[in-house]
């Protein structure tokens, strides 16, 4: 019996209801804790799949390919039909959301950068507008004297 | 034979060289011109577990649901490791970047929109000063008349 899982049996062993043995593929990356795990794995790609797919991976590969797989075979349980495909479905569709956000911003520090700049270049001729506006004004002037 | 392909053997059918029937579940979403897209879809889920997911969803869902798994089994012969996980991975990234790049474009729009009402608010001020500008400078004026 497997020594990894404190001498319980992995998850796949008892759900095959088969005795794990010390160099079990699969016991290192199903705990008998997490039961629904394998479940999900094993209605997915199958036991003899998945052992078969780790073992053709390096072993200080095979912890993230077990994670990546639980996590694929979890989604096509939940969604029979999209699996996985409905997050990255959900992830594009944030992405264009976001990238649509960002062309509206981006068009949004357009018209600000115009503005500003415009701001920048017409200030002096406003402060001039300003002095022709108030030389426009009738300015109380007193009457010439007639020399 | 399977009327659906045209009299030929549908993909999977020629792979596993068995007779293609009338009613193979698989023959509608493997045409026998993509042997590579079964090809894939065995290796990872293998033909059994297929037929058996596809079988138990209804007529018009399966097609999508062939693309989907398709899809996650070709990603998960090109990355053993990651499969599809790494397209998952890659979008979040991208969209932590496009969200990173949104805040940037939101503090921007911040800073010129205060830069904006500032000027709107000094403006009036800007063309007192020109005003007191203009007073502080010593206008020609006529003596006044000894009345």
């Amino acid at each position: 019996m497997s020594s990894i899982n404190g001498g319980r049996r992995c998850a796949a062993c008892k759900y095959l209801r088969r005795r794990c043995s010390e160099d079990c593929i699969l016991a290192p990356y199903f705990h008998p804790s997490n039961p629904y795990r394998f479940a999900c794995v094993h209605k997915i790609f199958g036991a003899s799949n998945i052992a078969r797919m780790l073992q053709h991976l390096p072993v200080h590969k095979r912890a993230q390919a077990a994670d990546a797989m639980a996590w694929e075979a979890y989604w096509r349980v939940q969604d029979p039909v999209y699996g996985s495909n409905a997050i990255i479905a959900h992830l594009q569709h944030e992405i264009s959301k976001a990238q649509n956000e960002l062309e509206m911003t981006r068009a949004q520090i357009a018209i600000l950068q115009t503005f500003q700049q415009h701001h920048n270049q017409t200030q002096p001729n406003q402060q001039l507008q300003a002095f022709w506006a108030l030389e426009d004004k009738p300015l109380f002037l007193p009457d010439l004297p007639h020399i």
